[in-house]
């Protein structure tokens, strides 16, 4: 057992392990102790449940994600739509990354957090709900530097642009764990450039 | 208790009902059993497993939503791109009538075990990714269709531009769920109409 000061971060890390890599039904607190190396009483003096640590462990994910793929990807001088590709090339690299130590792509944990609670859990629906709102900012921007760029037509509305790219990567993710092959992602990215072309619902 | 012939037809219906609606880690037998009404030792004279449960129901629900979903959209003499549309119309109509019983949007059963399961459980993942398999051929169909009638480039490689489209029906599914709200299937669904433009991975 490592130093109690330590069992917050350690729990945290367990959770980004255990739940993201299996499900959130499927890992009980017993399995997330075990995995951080702490004691049960622990785990209740910094979280009241199972929930709260995923709430936490969301969070922590979400700042990592902005650091290291968001960031990276959007807020550069590269062409709004090589902004996009990067976002995907960055997540294949992780996915590729994640599949060589695990035998397993992990996909989006936002995504698969959705799909498996959005209809059991209000409270984790509207977490991730509220990040997929921060994500689309991201898409918003790199759309609104193409219409300023000419590259996109004027009259592209760009917040339900963006929404199709959201759903697309999240559903290429999911074809690409169904596979349980990366390379999807590297196959049908550039789908996304086809959909910054998107002429709205009413036809 | 109904009579025991009868217990088969009724697992079945108990799993489409409960898992998914719920997830698969999270329903046990015994509220299988209890939601089907019927003996525990009736369920394992039918199935050896909830695995194998589950598979019976994958099989069950691929029938019917290709006799109510994918025949009435792809068989039919409406353009290839009414098609499509027709496909995401039919799945909107099904989640709002979900959504009207129980209150929550369930998202595609497919989709949701591939998140839940993919990572966990070999078998069920390659059932889903085969019954994938058998819903691109309805989409290629529509894209071979509108290759015959120039609506769509020449050069489209159908087989890709399948797999665009499955993953954004995916990942639009997706994003409606996480938002407990089947309208965002119509905001988003002609995206799917830019994608039939998709140029392919190289740049």
């Amino acid at each position: 057992m490592g130093r109690p000061s330590d069992a917050r971060k350690r729990l945290i890390e367990a959770a980004t392990e255990v739940i993201f890599a299996q499900s959130y039904t499927g890992v009980s607190v017993d399995t997330l102790c075990a995995t951080a190396g702490v004691t049960k009483s622990s785990f209740y003096h910094f979280f009241s449940s199972k929930q709260e640590l995923v709430l936490a462990t969301i969070e922590s994910h979400a700042l990592w994600f902005e650091q290291h793929v968001l960031i990276p990807s959007f807020l550069t001088n590269i062409s709004p739509q090589e902004r996009i590709l990067r976002f995907f090339c960055l997540v294949l690299e992780m996915q590729q990354a994640q599949k060589m130590i695990s035998g397993h792509m992990r996909g989006c944990p936002a995504g698969n957090l959705t799909l498996e609670m959005s209809t059991q859990d209000e409270v984790i629906r509207e977490r991730i709900e509220r990040l997929f709102q921060e994500w689309l900012q991201y898409f918003e921007l790199a759309l609104r530097a193409a219409q300023e760029q000419g590259s996109v037509p004027a009259t592209l509305d760009i917040a339900t642009t963006a929404q199709t790219l959201l759903a697309y990567f999240e559903g290429v993710m999911l074809l690409a764990k169904g596979r349980n092959d990366p390379t999807v992602i590297r196959t049908l990215y550039t789908g996304a450039l086809a959909l910054m072309h998107y002429q709205g619902p009413d036809l």
